[in-house]
């Protein structure tokens, strides 16, 4: 079946999931000072909150039988396990082991989900299947990207 | 000028901010576990946060000299004021004095709003400009509006 | 606790949820060209489908002690177990039993939620809590509500 | 058919159709310092403009034999012909006759789409069918509604 | 005129359309247990649907007298014949000759469009005009997008 | 601190803006009926306008000791200096002096977008900072992106 799957095609399949946290920019390492003219408002004490919007996005060989890139609820059950369970509803300052030694800015946190995909995926991934982008929209106005690169 | 008002004609006029909280759903009054049947993953200790989308709605009969019900910049200055210094970048539990003996739900936000803008509003509001409505998204699921009622 | 709720405040709580669907508007009792005239290439044979996406508003006094007006948990629940179940991934016109005797346009649809929740919430409704709207978006442009009117 | 029809059911049926129209906000009666007061940057000579969006919401009991509210096709043939046709790709203060006395706020906007589609509507509205509400958004934060009040 | 294009500009083109369609997520060749392993509640009979979401990404040079990189009107036309034409208000497994040999994921459903829009494209791409990418948009959520790899 | 920075991490940054304009899409080197063959109802004499959405994309090296790319703080600054004060409540043919030899189109606005910035950015750009990417939504619809190619 599906001849127009008889020569390989390379598709990107995207899957974007949400979680609710909160988080203080500041860098204990700095004076209190360079910290406010570093990060503003953002260094409150208390920290404030998102609503994180994460898009993960595949790439690889569309299978000829399934007509899928990949499981995508394999992947649902992964991104549950890893990023929901990690970040959903949690403090990312306080709550999250991976950032105590970080600013936890949105570059941080995508550098961070693109790890921790890339060692849970681990076996999973291969010639016909790679992980291409992690994506994060702090806001609907502020995203950030990152490759692997 | 401005002949299509020449009868009063009342209109709704709708504005949107947006402010980044953090907030955690707890009633110290509850015991614990109390508070987890209730609120769930929402009372995790340091508490999360959200993008609060907040949508204010004023009523009341066209201006035929400006065409407008009300200054928007004037609401503008208002809503900078009152809601974005407040909220903006806060952590509801902390740093809101008015929140300090509620639990920071979306439902006792949207009364607390009205009833700062109703204040500011105060003599500015008559027969023909009414505060109609506040409405906040939790996030892009969840909303609550409050009519005063 | 929650001083702001000392005197009763009726708020409005919304939340959304979406559902995959096809449908054809075809009424049997109908010859097929007038079929044809009314509902034009929404009478195509095999059907057609939409991601429909379902706003259910209820009102009511906020609780003093939680915050809250419903738990959105025991909501979610209901909604999975009434909506999903019977809608979600499935042929309006083959599939739903309470649809056998419809055209499953969007206001029939709208109608035939509010009677399931209406049902479903029964007892749970009360002096201080209501069904107060469904609402669904057939596409990005469409959109159909219902009051119980 | 359609027993969910059975007894009559009052639905609210809406439907968006978009807009590109340059406009400015200036009064010709007032002096032009008056309009940068009022106006400010709305004010500026050339006009500037807006992808207005539009939200027609028509009321009524739904017909049993069609399940619909009202023919779609034929409300898009009548917002085509008298919205799309009056107001796309022109600009308000120069091209719309009816806007030539008026300073073309949204408010104001509001209440002459009102006029002209209870106008046009004349003699299809009756006991089961009503204009109910016009709604626009001048940007993603901004809009109007008018119901005709 | 336009000096700012006097040095060649690669840009790229980006346009939307929607489509409505049901589809079933089945394989012939396999066994009933199979197919409902692969695809769960989307292997459902009768089929359901989706409103797809389609972006089309043309890339090449900018015209100088013009300042287009294509027209979009004729872009427009080839979208409404060969793709609205064929795929909108249809049931993908039953009205469409080209899926007749594939499960309709919406991975075979981008590669199916990109090799639609190659062969109509065909004279009118050269050096200066490329077919970039494919996008579908399931859900909010799932997307899809394929470059011609 | 920070080890998820030790080794240097590529990430893209993006931020969103909007601005509102008219224009009108006419060369004036070409005789009217050409104008009105190219370009349509965007020829109308006075214009029309968009809400025009704006997304700068930066890339480069997160840095070890802030987790940001880049401030963006300082980046609204120049955003606010060079695009919206040149470009929001104007008509882009009469009053944004770089466009006087150009038709503006998006395309056209995207590549003037890139070049202002590439100029004002000049030396805070450096081996581990870049402009990457200059997007401009003209409608929800159309959309261009532009490079540096």
């Amino acid at each position: 079946m599906n001849d127009l799957l008889e020569r390989p095609r390379k598709v990107y399949v995207s899957r974007k999931i949400e979680f609710n946290a909160a988080h203080r920019l500041f860098n204990p390492d700095l004076p209190d000072d360079e910290n406010v003219a570093i990060y503003g408002k953002c260094s409150n004490k208390h920290g404030h909150g998102h609503n994180y919007l994460l898009e993960i996005t595949l790439s690889g060989i569309v299978d000829r039988t399934t007509g899928f890139l990949f499981d995508l609820k394999e992947l649902k059950t992964i991104l549950e396990e890893e990023i929901i369970n990690r970040f959903d509803h949690k403090h990312l300052n306080h709550d999250v082991a991976e950032l105590q030694k970080c600013v936890p800015t949105t570059e941080v946190l995508c550098v961070l989900v693109w790890d921790i995909l890339e060692e849970r995926l681990g076996n999973i991934l291969n010639r016909e299947l790679a992980l291409h982008e992690v994506k994060i929209y702090e806001t609907g106005k502020n995203s950030v990207c990152y490759l692997g690169e």
